[in-house]
C-alpha cells in the first residue's frame, strides 16, 4: 500500500480544502434552504438538519456516510486479498473529499477521464494521476507538460491508441523541453467499442513508435477498458476473459521486444463490474514485475441496480472477494416529494433528469416517509419509475398505495456517475438521517 | 409589452448581476483552460481568445451570440403579431443573464420548474415569477410565503391540481399571517401524462377548494402542459388542440361558477413545440378579459433536431409566424476533439453524457477544423453519433473522412434543456468562435 506521501502533496491539499471548507453557500445552489447566505461547507454538518424533518428542500441528494464506512472497509480488504492496487475512477464522484478518502484508504493513484478532472485533482494535491484516456488538444497537452515540468513529484499516466497521438505528445514534450518522459499505457480495444489499438499488430506499431520517440515519452504498461461488453452475463464475462488475454498478448508483444521503459510494467483494467477477472487475469502475466491497477469508480457509493447486479455475480465468482466479509451497499439516494397523484395508479415526484440518471436504468423508489409523523422510514413496494421529464419522475404506484401529496420518496439510483454530476453539493446523512456535512462535486 | 420596471428589481438585480461579473473563474470550472485562476466571469470576452485557435480546452460549450439576436428578435416579432405575452421558462438555460435579455425583450415573466430555480430568479431581481409546478414541501412553501411577505413586488403563480395541495398552501400562508393570497393557476392535465387534474368535474372540485380557502389563495388562471403529446406529428397536432378546448372548458366552468379571482384571468400553456396552437386556441376563449401566457423556454438558442423539426412544422402551420421573417436557428454547440479513430470507420470524440443530452436524439456533428490550419469551420456530412459514454462519443464515419486525431468536431444538440445543465460556464462566440463573453447557469 503506498503511503499518502507519495500520492497527496500535503500542502497543495491543505490549501484547497480549506479553501473548499469556506465554499460559501447560498440558496442559488441546488438543495440549500431558501434564504440561506454565506454558509460555509465546511458548517453544514454542524446546522443540526434532518432530512426527514424537512430541513433542507427537495430535491436533495444524499451520501450514507455509514455505508461509505463499510464500502471503503471493503475494498480495502479485497486489495489486500488480491495481487492489485486501485486507482479509483475519480470521474464519477468528481469529489476531491472522497478521492482523500480513497487516497487514505491507500489507493495507488486516482484515475481520471478528462485534462479538466485533471485539473481539479491536480489542484487538490492529487500526485499520482492516471488519464485513463488519450491525451489531445493544445491545451490539455500544454498543461500537462507544465504540471510536470513544475512539480518533479507529479507522477503521471496517460493512454496512447495511435501515431498522430504520441507524435503530438512527443513533439511538444521536445518543443517544451521536458526533463522527463510523458509515461504512456498502450491502450487495446475491442472491435466495434471505444478507444485502443484493435490488433496486436496496430498495438505493437504504437509500441514502437512510443520507443523511437523516446526521451519525449516512455512505455509504462498496457491499458484497456472492458466495461462496455454487452449481453448476457456469462457471455460478457468470457468476452472480458477474453479480452485481458489480449491486452495481455499486448503486453507480452511488448516485453519481447523490450519496449517498455525500466520498472514494473504497469497492467490495467477494471471499471467497477469485472474488477475481479481483471485481477485475476492479469496475476498471470508472465513478463516480469508488474503492477496491477484496477480502476473501480463506483464501489465507495455502490448503487441499488446495475452495480448492485453486477457485485453479487462478482461475489459468487471470485474467490478472492469470497474471502471478505459483508459486501458493497447502496450509499447515494435523491429524496423527493410526491408533487401531484393525478390517477390513482400514478404520481409524480419532483425529480427529473436534471436531478438524477437513467443511463443504466430507471431510479428504484426505495422508501418513503410522511413529514411530520415518520422519524424513520418505510420501504415502497411495486412502485415503478416509468418515465423522466427534466424535473419529474412519472411513478407507476398501486391503487392502494398510501402515498399522497406532499410525502418524501427516496429513489435509489443504478449508475452513480450520472446522478453525481446533477449535484454541486450532496449531504452526508446518518442511519436516522441527520445531515452531518456535505460534499461538493466538480462537473 | 410590460416595462423592465414591471418585471425587474433594479436594485436586486444590480447587485446580483455585479457579483456573478465578478465570479473568479478557475481551472477546477469545466472549460477553463489549466492553470488559469481568478478570471473575472466579466473579463472572459476581453482575453482575445479563439476556439478555432484552441484558446480554450475542449469539450466546450459555446452560444453564438447572433443567433441570440437572431432569435430574440424573430419571437419579439412573432409576439407582436400574436395576441399572447411570454413568460419563458427559465429552467431551460438558468441562466440569469439569459433571463435579464428575455425581460429586456419584453417578456411578462419567468417561468421556472422548482423553488430552487426561483430562489435563483429571486437573487437576480425577477419580480414576476410562474412556478409552473405545483408548490410542495415545508421548505419551499416557506420560502415562497416569506418572500410574498417581504416584497410587495414580488408577483408569483403556481399550480394546483389537487385538494391537499390547495390546503397546504392556504394553511401556510393563514399561520404566516401573510397579507395577500398565493395566487394560484388551476392546471389540466391529459390522461396518463405528468401533473394537472384529469377531468373538468376534478378540475371544479379543485377550484372550488381555492374559492373556499379564501383569502389565503386566490384563483388566477388557467394552466396546462401540451408539450408531452407523442405520436406523428399531425395526431400531436390534434391531441394539443384537443387539450386546449379541455383547458378552456376548465376556465369556462370556472368563469361561469365566478371562481377566478378579480381581474385578467391568465391562460397559460406552451412548451417550445407548439406555441402558436395555443396562443391561437387561448384567443378565443370568451370569458372576459384574460391574458394568454405562452412559455417557451427553447426559443432562445433552439436547437439543431428536435426543436429545428417543431419550427419548421411550426412555420407552415402558422398564420402569424408566417407574418414574421427569418426563423429561429441553433445557437448552441458543444466543441471536441477525435481523440481515437480505431476502426475505419468510427471515430470517438471528447464528450459524452456529461458534456450534453441525448433523450430527445443524439448530438449531431455539425463542422469540423484541423487545429492550426482552419480559421473557419467545414460541414460534415454521413457522420453520426451512434452512442455515448459518459466522457465520449462514438461516431460512425465514412471510411473515407477525413478526420484524424486532434481534429475539432462540433456538435449540434437536440433540447437544449440536457446540454445546458452540463456546464456552468458557456461561452458566447461570434461568428468567426472568438469568444466575446460568457454565460453562467445555475443548476
Amino acid at each position: 500500500m503506498p503511503s499518502e506521501t507519495q500520492t497527496i502533496d500535503a500542502a497543495r491539499s491543505a490549501k484547497a480544502f480549506a479553501e473548499l471548507d469556506d465554499w460559501r453557500l447560498d440558496d442559488r445552489v441546488k438543495g440549500v434552504p431558501g434564504g440561506v447566505r454565506d454558509l460555509r461547507l465546511g458548517d453544514v454538518g454542524h446546522k443540526g438538519w434532518n432530512l426527514l424533518r424537512e430541513d433542507v428542500p427537495l430535491p436533495a441528494a444524499v451520501l450514507k456516510a455509514p455505508v461509505l464506512d463499510n464500502n471503503s472497509r471493503w475494498m480495502t480488504q479485497f486489495l489486500e486479498a488480491s495481487h492489485a492496487v486501485i486507482a479509483p475512477h475519480g470521474k464519477t464522484t468528481m469529489s476531491p473529499q472522497l478521492f482523500q478518502r480513497q487516497l487514505a484508504d491507500g489507493a495507488w493513484a486516482i484515475t481520471v477521464a478528462t485534462v479538466g478532472q485533471l485539473q481539479i485533482a491536480r489542484r487538490f494535491g492529487v500526485k499520482r494521476i492516471v488519464l485513463a484516456n488519450q491525451l489531445v488538444g493544445r491545451q490539455a497537452i500544454a498543461y500537462v507538460i507544465g504540471e510536470l515540468a513544475q512539480d518533479p513529484g507529479f507522477e503521471f499516466y496517460t493512454l496512447a491508441d495511435s501515431l498522430e497521438g504520441v507524435a503530438r505528445i512527443a513533439a511538444e514534450a521536445k518543443r517544451a523541453g521536458l526533463k522527463r518522459p510523458v509515461n504512456l499505457l498502450l491502450e487495446g480495444g475491442m472491435m466495434g467499442s471505444r478507444t485502443g489499438c484493435r490488433t496486436r499488430e496496430a498495438a505493437l506499431a504504437v509500441a514502437r513508435a512510443i520507443r523511437d520517440s523516446a526521451p519525449w515519452v516512455a512505455l509504462r504498461g498496457v491499458e484497456g477498458f472492458e466495461g462496455l461488453v454487452q449481453g448476457p452475463m456469462e457471455e460478457r464475462e468470457k468476452a472480458v476473459t477474453a479480452f485481458m488475454e489480449f491486452l495481455l498478448g499486448i503486453a507480452q508483444d511488448c516485453a519481447k521486444e523490450k519496449l517498455f521503459a525500466p520498472g514494473p510494467v504497469i497492467l490495467s483494467a477494471g471499471g467497477s463490474a469485472f474488477y475481479d477477472i481483471v485481477a485475476e487475469k492479469f496475476g498471470s502475466a508472465g513478463i516480469g514485475e508488474t503492477l496491477l491497477v484496477i480502476r473501480s469508480g463506483c464501489y465507495l457509493t455502490q448503487d441499488s441496480a446495475s452495480y448492485r447486479n453486477f457485485f453479487a455475480r462478482l461475489q459468487g465468482r471470485s474467490a478472492v472477494a469470497g474471502k471478505v466479509a459483508g459486501g458493497l451497499q447502496a450509499a447515494l439516494e435523491i429524496w423527493t416529494y410526491v408533487q401531484s397523484r393525478p390517477e390513482p395508479g400514478r404520481l409524480i415526484l419532483t425529480a427529473g433528469r436534471r436531478d438524477l440518471g437513467s443511463d443504466a436504468d430507471m431510479p428504484i423508489p426505495l422508501y418513503w416517509a410522511r413529514p411530520g409523523r415518520d422519524k424513520s422510514v418505510t420501504p415502497l413496494e411495486g412502485h415503478k419509475v416509468v418515465e423522466l421529464n427534466d424535473q419529474h419522475a412519472h411513478v407507476s404506484v398501486p391503487v392502494e398505495s398510501p402515498l399522497q401529496v406532499g410525502d418524501m420518496v427516496a429513489l435509489g439510483i443504478s449508475h452513480p456517475c450520472t446522478t453525481f454530476d446533477k449535484w454541486q453539493l450532496i449531504y452526508l446523512v446518518d442511519d436516522a438521517y441527520n445531515i452531518t456535512g456535505a460534499i461538493r462535486t466538480f462537473f
